[in-house]
């Protein structure tokens, strides 16, 4: 069997899994190398799943010959950087959301992607998670009519620790959770957002603010046909990993997720209690590998992306917009440059 | 028994239930006579709920000498000038939301009661609900913390008839629907909302436009002492009469209604099938007998209304700001005029 | 409007519950007297309802010359006596569930129906529950295909006090609550029960057992034409009074009833609690007015009961075999004199 | 890191997950072969998974000097006769349920493993079920108070192809399906089963009577502390895969399971669908996964199993006192000699 040759750079948790699934169960990668700017955590990684080689650094990742595609995974603000390297080094390239925390850096990752001539694909798993792709099969078979409303609800269930605002690694609640719903507004909508409101609140934890950053959001979407929607960010409530969106259209409606996310109940005398889910890497295991499986299948077989740089580039302008809404009191535009979007990748 | 003579003013489907009520339901009520304008109907009901009297205006209800306090259930755009009415006559007055339809009509009202030192509640009877009242409860309580966020989502079965749209009886979504989720997050959250952003959409229906109303609408909340929301109102959703609100907070988070909302499933190789609830007289059937219930004991004992004269106007400057925010798409404050709420009923 | 008079024997909380449907809901029904051994609650209750007139034995209330009909919701002991009584006095009856507790009571009671040709009706609510009646629209409509399993859980909330098993008013478990799941077996599945193995249980309440009780038990049902079930009791279930019931098809299946009774859900870092349902006369409000609604009118236009003597006569049959199951640990007939059928009230 | 040295006997459906679960996500194994008398399924499944070696008998792969342990899959008829050779070879043993299709091979298969001093562990996997160890948990810490009724309920979506009745590969459905009820009854219960009483039906498919088995089947149970209890088995339900089991208790109730077991509903004006869980490989995956894991950490570090030889024979016990009840229509106790028991592994 003819194998692609993968290699991760970034193995904190998301970049670990992403590592795991790659090195045991899509047999048509073969995971050479790992790398992270954190030696001894990409060599323990190493070890652990009895992989050859680690690396401290993306350039060290990329002089390995047999590596034909790198999947990125660092924190946000590197993406864009370790694309622009990757792409000029002739990688195909697969990168977690958001594709950049500006649209300067955005806009050149692209660029850089379109004159290496390589693949890019951002990493919106929700789109291969087997409840939403139900849904966007009924709606693309206009079970529900025309769609009408986009609704979506994204909280993380612990807040971050402070480390994680001082240290800054990711951008703002926009870029790093609400971005998701950003796609799925897009995609499931099949339409563009063309301008949003938002309010956000620091109200129960006032040292986040001085981070630039919020607790909870919401955002009003506006759409280019005449849809509206709203999303929900809230990155620490408590009870669980609670992700619903509902597409509300003129015939039906389609509602994923659910409040009673484990399927058993305790019954007594104080009423009825379940256990709920706590993480995305639980939540949303089947997509992450669902995923990383049609990657490598495209690229083996060199067909296109299924969610390309320009829908990375798309919700990054809405989470900008989001942000700008924040601070302005206003409805504020989605915009980007005709430029950035030119060479689709 | 003592008991305290009633008169119902319009008895249209939620006049009609109100009359059952205070007729079958309320030992403490005598139901004297009814009136609507559409004297044919008075009479129709007065016979099948076997009330000895019925009149075709408020004014002939009035003269009733037995008659104490005054249910108003008119079209929403007759509210104030029926309350203004009552007030003048010295009744006690339970009237349906909205107060008015417009702030100086609204203003009007609540000085015409306050001059005749008469009593006012308003008719958001979602407050006697049990799983709104449990949740209430439960938040004053604390057991969800400090609320975060305010969720509601309110969405009619079936479309209105245009014809309904032509008579322009009612105000649009906003004053007509929306203004329960706006008193909801008054109480729920014990705050204030500052501020608004809104989107509507008539995608579906064009001609809804030019009533200057919409089919959905998302409505951002921002809450004077730091919290944040989003209400979506949707007028012909299809599936279902679909109420649900969350209360999310630093410890906690509460959720009310429920997308199954009948107990019967049918499972077939197609799936699972359930029947949904499709009315609000169903879904909130024990709330209206709640509310009446509440009304008419608060009133023999000259107790004050659980729902005053200044919910309802602060509700009304809600929906005032939220349409106004539809035009300008900018935030636009909540404003009430100091006077306004200077007499609380 | 012609009006049926009625008298109700029995206002305990069953009793109390169908004579204020009566008063207020049932306008096509004159509640003209109560009556109750113990007649200070007659009287009391008497008063409550506005009604003019109150007994303290059957015999007095069956003087009444405009009772027409009369409403049996005495202690389970009582009934067969009462109906006797009540029938030979020319009157209609609605008598509450079991028929008897024995079946030569039982068969006494349908020969004076007969002899005397007056209407009686078995109070098997649960056939007018919506849930209940869509299934079995469902059934017959042949969505399901043939039926093959009947499964039924019925489960009260707080032990009953010992005071009473001492009193033994009602018969066991069997005929006071699984006999509702017999009916519901013996209508759902359109079919009869030949024979039955039963198992029941005191284990955490050693002391029912010399009332000859159990506190819970479970019913393997065998029905004429091929079909299986089971049904389970449990009379202090702690957490909700819990009513399921599934008819299992060839095509789909059907589930009544809900551990999720309730509509708010309270979500904390210890998980989701529910608020359940906790008692009968909540959970089947809607059953007991639509089954007194019908009788009265199917009395008033002298049209056949809907659930019959037989039906109580069959559903009782199905409890004895089940309490000899207990006893001789094998599977028992369920028996019926050919006689006793034969004259179908 | 030291490994464990697995071959895996048979791989059909069954036993190519837990190859691949080896091969892939139990890093402390090393699957050194696979074996299936079906030689070039053998062969392919070795190739998929890139394992060295493939057998086409069980002689075969107990030649492999590095296998210590055995994974046992092939049809149920083969599991007593598999383990004996596999013990005799000195391997440990991790083999499906059941333990064998009647006592005699049972009792034989210990007696090997017990003669040879080896390991043996039953694969009732869902005791390693998220939910169900929960469950367990729950039960272990008082929090149900003492156990009263155990209910279970086990649908199979598809009905079996004749041919799998006629090849006669499995036992009946209370040894091939209800066994997981019979174990989980043992365990959760922390009783024995005494005794039985079933029900069985073939009425939607007759010609499955002449191979002696069942479509449906209802089982109560009595248990040696005086609790009861119910189990339904049903192998072609049609609508979905559908596993629920409740321990009631006498201080609350534990629910285990689901009929709404996917996380998208589709509502439209015919009610709300939700699409259904269709297969055990896809609720029990995880539970699959880490009973493997258990097993080979135990066996690597020499622990006893945690599902024992004697647990596989009790349950067949009742499997077989089950099937006894059936024909004879009465109670049937549940019977072990005593020398079966003695050597437990």
């Amino acid at each position: 069997m003819k194998k692609l040759g993968v290699g991760v750079l970034g193995v904190g948790e998301m970049g670990k899994r992403h590592a795991e699934n790659l090195r045991r169960l899509v047999p048509q990668a073969r995971l050479v190398a790992i790398a992270d700017v954190a030696g001894e955590r990409a060599r323990q990684v190493a070890a652990e799943l009895e992989i050859e080689h680690w690396d401290n650094s993306l350039g060290a990742l990329l002089e390995h010959k047999d590596i034909n595609s790198v999947l990125i995974a660092t924190p946000d603000k590197f993406h864009a950087g370790a694309i622009i390297q990757a792409a000029e080094a002739g990688k195909n390239i697969l990168c977690e959301k958001p594709l950049a925390t500006n649209m300067a850096d955005a806009e050149a990752a692209l660029k850089a992607v379109e004159k290496a001539g390589v693949r890019l694909q951002i990493g919106f798993m929700r789109r291969y998670d087997p409840a939403y792709a139900a849904a966007m099969q009924r709606v693309e078979a206009g079970e529900i009519g025309e769609p009408v409303l986009f609704k979506s609800v994204g909280r993380d269930k612990d807040a971050p620790p402070m480390s994680a605002y001082q240290a800054n690694v990711n951008g703002m609640v926009f870029y790093n959770n609400t971005i998701h719903d950003f796609d799925l507004a897009r995609w499931l909508m099949k339409d563009e957002v063309r301008e949003v409101q938002s309010y956000g609140t620091v109200a129960i934890r006032p040292e986040v603010a001085k981070y630039g950053d919020v607790v909870a959001s919401v955002v009003n979407l506006s759409f280019s046909r005449g849809a509206i929607g709203n999303i929900e960010s809230y990155v620490q409530a408590v009870y669980a990993y609670d992700v619903r969106t509902e597409v509300v259209g003129s015939k039906g409606s389609i509602f994923i997720g659910s409040v009673n996310q484990a399927p058993a109940t305790f019954l007594t005398a104080h009423g009825a209690t379940r256990t709920l889910a706590d993480h995305f890497l639980t939540r949303f295991e089947d997509a992450y590998l669902a995923e990383v499986r049609d990657v490598v299948d495209n690229m083996l077989h060199d067909r296109p992306p299924r969610v390309t740089g320009e829908d990375g580039l798309r919700s990054l302008a809405i989470a900008v917009a989001a942000e700008k809404s924040l601070h302005q009191r206003s409805a504020c535009p989605v915009e980007i440059q005709a430029a950035a979007t030119s060479g689709k990748s």
